[in-house]
């Protein structure tokens, strides 16, 4: 399985995941078979039990790392937080195990925010951060404003977002 | 107490906290008092019980929420992690209440690692973040490489460097 | 004359332009004078005549250098072009008296764009440069975007992004 | 001829122009033909005569625009000037055929510096422009520090060095 969706917050019933649940369903209709990760499922304790010297010691953390490690294309689904993305996402990245998880991996980037930016820092900072990781990042990242309105019940209201995915997807498959 | 330092890790007994911990030195050799918050006294839940719906409502993590609401001087000193913050950082900033605590305040920031950068991406993101939230940055930011040698046993070796902390104190104090 | 407003483009009868003439009018209203600079007046061989080891040189551009040099707050108005800012901009910052130019001032960003995005990147880079040369920035960076739509003969029909334009000033003042 | 190699400056004799020749050749050591295009030879009145209204009207302009537009992979050589690379280097891209030029190409980044950094934001905008015009980016972008010791008379003193420039053209190749 070498696609891996990250819904990138661990907020309960996130917009996140909702989006990365309808980007699978895009690449199933591609016929592309993708696994999915949401923050909302880390442990509890994540950022005392599984960083620094507790690297790689909890196991209730070591599926998401045995996942990570083994994906070749990721996709990230990034909420904006702050004018960039959730905390949460970069601790996440910083308890993979290092190189292997992103050396010469490839991922595209998808932002989505409440106002009108969509994520453009966010996307930005996370480009440099899986860059410096060894992960080459699709140029294509498209920026979701508005979410609110643009995305309801699990859908688009907005064609020319998904129009930008499917897009997206195309390129993705061929990076 | 106007000025607050943030050791901006929660790595246990991190160069970041012996680092602001030596800042705060400097601080009082000018007459500054200040305190020092360090991350690795969040809650071990802190990203399961202080985040989204949840912000607020943690009783252990509320000094910290206090603390820097009332700070109006922050400095934070950041650890380069995967080419920039640590991911715990920008957490606790998403734990913050918004906008009090960072509406038109003024922040200085000091960049370490182990490698030769000494976070220069970690405070251009930050900067980013800081400046979105309504905290103006100090135009100066340290950024300190090689940190293992050049910072031993709580002391610089590197007498640049006290140099350069100090012209960012006396900086900091007109800003 | 402390204030000086930099017209980010060297395009001829831009948007920049006006909207900077515009910006002139809101100090003006509150009692502050303000001299601007415009891009479209540089040498037409400026890129020859006025880098590196020519730097200086060139007597048709150091009008531009000595109103750089005496200014203490510069206002950047600055047109999004391939997802950031022009080059032409930043190649006058390349021609500028360095470090006396911009050690210890103030500035203010204004974003602007065809598109959506409002220049949010844009500004993220200015910003670095600026804080490398020891300029600091305002928090407050307005992003103005869908400009042809937003901002009509002069006057913005959008009475919100005027709002905008007016706080930067009123927190400027006092930066 | 696919590959195309910019040395990112119109500084006269500049380090980036000899580090380009370097990469050429050593691009040529692993069967690889490449052109190399110095921004020196930009025309003296570039900024003038062949952007906005006048892009692709400057005839002795247009070698650099046909070059750029039938290259499939460009080598970036930047140089850091005031914290981010020359604005020459945009000004550049500001005058290019959009979007054909850039769109679903691949490119590599290395940085140099007089200092420490070794163009870390430098590359790190230019990753943001050219992922906004389509082009994708190498994730290793390797940084030259203290380049006036590192590379003397055209060639590197500092081993290390060759190897990032080589392991980065692997990559590429495969890219």
């Amino acid at each position: 399985m070498d696609y891996l969706i990250i819904c990138g917050t661990n907020r309960k019933n996130s917009k996140s995941k909702k989006i990365s649940q309808f980007y699978q369903g895009l690449l199933e209709k591609k016929g592309i078979a993708s696994q999915l990760i949401d923050l909302a499922g880390l442990p509890d304790d994540y950022i005392a039990s599984a960083l620094y010297e507790n690297a790689g010691k909890n196991a209730s953390f070591q599926p998401f790392r045995d996942q990570m490690k083994v994906a070749r294309k990721m996709v990230f689904v990034v909420a904006e937080y702050n004018g960039s993305f959730p905390g949460v996402l970069k601790a996440f990245i910083d308890g993979m195990e290092y190189p292997g998880t992103f050396k010469n991996k490839k991922a595209a980037l998808i932002g989505l925010s409440s106002g009108v930016q969509g994520g453009g820092l966010a996307l930005s900072h996370l480009t440099d951060i899986l860059n410096y990781c060894g992960t080459h990042v699709l140029a294509q990242k498209p920026k979701l404003s508005h979410i609110e309105k643009n995305f309801v019940k699990g859908q688009f209201t907005n064609p020319f977002y998904v129009q930008l995915l499917e897009e997206q997807i195309d390129e993705f498959i061929d990076f």
